[in-house]
């Protein structure tokens, strides 16, 4: 299970999202691909990681499938997520709902600042970020999303990977360099931007 | 140069970065590699699909290769940019200034809430949705982020891409099927934290 390639992965959590508001008790490759925008010998080939086979001109049990692929995600359990960073940012990922519903809960917020150390956002308190390495080696969350300044966000991810946080999400403009037990995906605006502006002026 | 890989494109927005804080005149394609962290070779032959050859021992002019990597990007102008959904992300994205001072410009808001139409955020107005297409086709704005609910995004798509947007940036958890004439990239929360959730449990 171990050797599910990368690509696979981030195709799995679409293929579960594509699921999410299916409610028939089968689905076919077909279907799946056609909500997540793949193609179905794909889908088929990535299922099969999970010893998922479908029936030929039936498809896969859709409970079973779902359940499947959130076992394989560790789904199973809510995973506790930290913002780290209460600035816009962060108080937008912690009022955003959109990733909330599924399998995730906002742990806190953690942040430097006085004035904002104590109050709570969309009712998830604002701690200080002192009190964060002792809240992850307790378990409190698993995954940490750094929504800091860019010049910090190295020292927050050095702190987050000695608690023994393996998961972090970052959307400070900042490149990391995390040691290799430390998976860290990026999200980069401006980045992202910048690329869509190249498409702007080249597309025919 | 309307050949350029797409991974190289995602790269030359990297580069760029790298190269923000650079100040000495000349800088070596094994410095900008460990700016961004990729390997010296693979900047080498990504920065020659800009005809750009360092010169060996010496390296690349700094402002030489800034300025052909932005032209390349379609970075030379300020380039407007949209923002539709006002909600808390819309609201964080327009206050979230490490996009802003690369090259971008917040156009306004768009949102169909009339407690939220006629504000102002961040400086920025937020306009009813209606005057959407008005505004991209007079030019007001080349690229649109999507941070509307997930039910909407299509049919903001759809009016984005009859108005003559090209680029939009979607943050709306749903899967887009843009024409082939509109470059879609998605910024997915909830898949980001899923695939972060696997290695979580998967990692060595």
């Amino acid at each position: 299970m171990h050797d599910i390639p990368r690509a696979t992965v981030g195709r799995l959590a679409r293929y579960l999202q594509g699921l999410a508001d299916f409610e028939r008790p089968t689905v076919s490759s077909e279907e799946i691909a056609a909500a997540v925008g793949v193609n179905a010998a794909q889908v088929r080939r990535d299922l099969s990681y999970l010893g998922h086979q479908g029936v030929r001109g039936v498809g896969y049990d859709t409970d079973h499938l779902r359940g499947a692929i959130m076992r394989e995600l560790g789904l199973m359990e809510t995973v506790g997520v930290a913002i780290v960073g209460a600035g816009h940012l962060g108080q937008a990922l912690a009022g955003y709902g959109g990733f909330l519903d599924r399998g995730f809960s906002v742990a806190g917020l953690y942040d430097v600042d006085p004035k904002k150390v104590g109050r709570s956002i969309h009712g998830y308190p604002i701690k200080h970020l002192d009190s964060m390495d002792e809240d992850a080696r307790s378990g409190l969350f698993a995954i940490a999303i750094i929504s800091t300044p860019a010049e910090v966000a190295s020292d927050v991810l050095e702190r987050l990977g000695k608690a023994g946080v393996r998961s972090i999400l970052n959307f400070a403009p900042a490149v990391l360099r995390p040691p290799s037990s430390v998976e860290v995906r990026n999200v980069d605006l401006s980045t992202e931007l910048q690329i869509l502006s190249f498409y702007r002026m080249h597309r025919p």
